[in-house]
């Protein structure tokens, strides 16, 4: 199969974090690594490129990560005033066994070495270079139908144990990701009346903030 | 004008960190707005938006910064050993005056309120949300013909100061943004031989790290 050709301006719009909507269609090799491939030729701090991805398919481990993340669940969902537990309580977030497919995207600060151009003034550049690879694979994604979610209802620490990382190396994020029925054209968070959307002439300043 | 159709893949492959190739000439309005909508679709935790968007174009801002950037550049230099010192010195970092616009885009961690659905285990992801919006800006950009070049060589309560942020707000990023000559078909650090890019293959691993 040929690369996709929508545009940048079509996957941003129809891109949505996906829970619910994932077929159970397991992604082929093939786009996944096309899609790897984009999140790989994202901007990096001092070209360090800080970031690596580990595929997870393995059905217990999917299924471990899956128990991890509903514990954390209930522990938000006993955090909140009670109004927002029942907003809360019908919102899917997550979508680990049914995509099929789950992406760690790590972050090491140790690559690169002591004398990074462009990190020694702000560090946390090193940290936004993986997340800018992160976009990059989204919109890939998106553009060959392929739905993203990203999951952060987990213990850092839990995940670092579960995939064996090594320290310093941090993981940053699970993406799920695989095929979809559908793209909801609203975002979930809107949908279920968790939180509005903001218009963009708000965002937008000029000459200070 | 209209959209531009060029693909994901497309502006993936295509966009680099203009530093030299700004034409001087200033970017129209219009693209302008239609690339921060872009930014401004990004997804974000807890449908935050934590994100704002600074357009900053009087010379004597564009002015200001650009020193204070140069200093910080001299410090970078003298920190180096003396043959990654030589490496450097051909390098350009920032279009600040030549591009005619800056964007600053900020973080306000305490957009949306105290229980923000997705943030209670990994705080970093607020951060990331603005991350992720600055790609959308970025391949937008490309996709219109319009470079950026990120600029990260500065102190954090300088530019905080310089552009009036209050606090919590932080920002998190300075982007010189404008009509370009051309993109350059290899990264300006790998051409200067600062830096080497990766093999995909070694980012890749499959079930753990």
């Amino acid at each position: 199969m040929s690369e996709s050709a929508v545009s940048v301006y079509e996957a941003i719009r129809r891109r949505r974090d996906v829970r619910a909507e994932f077929s159970g269609e397991v992604i082929p090799d093939d786009v996944l690594m096309r899609i790897l491939d984009a999140a790989h030729r994202a901007p990096s701090v001092g070209n360090t490129q800080p970031w690596d991805f580990v595929v997870v398919r393995k059905p217990e481990t999917l299924g471990t990560f899956a128990a991890h993340v509903a514990d954390a669940r209930v522990n938000f969902a006993k955090s909140l005033p009670e109004d927002r537990r029942e907003t809360f309580d019908p919102i899917k977030i997550e979508g680990i066994t049914e995509s099929g497919t789950g992406i760690v995207v790590t972050y090491d600060p140790s690559r690169g070495g002591p004398n990074i151009l462009g990190r020694h003034t702000v560090d946390d550049t090193g940290l936004f270079s993986a997340v800018l690879a992160i976009q990059n694979l989204w919109l890939a994604a998106v553009a060959e139908d392929i739905g993203i979610g990203w999951v952060s209802f987990y213990d850092e620490a839990y995940l670092t144990e579960l995939m064996n990382i090594p320290a310093p190396v941090r993981p940053i994020a699970w993406l799920c990701i695989g095929k979809v029925t559908e793209f909801q054209q609203v975002p979930d968070l809107e949908r279920f009346g968790w939180k509005q959307r903001r218009p963009l002439a708000d965002a937008v300043h000029f000459e200070t903030y």
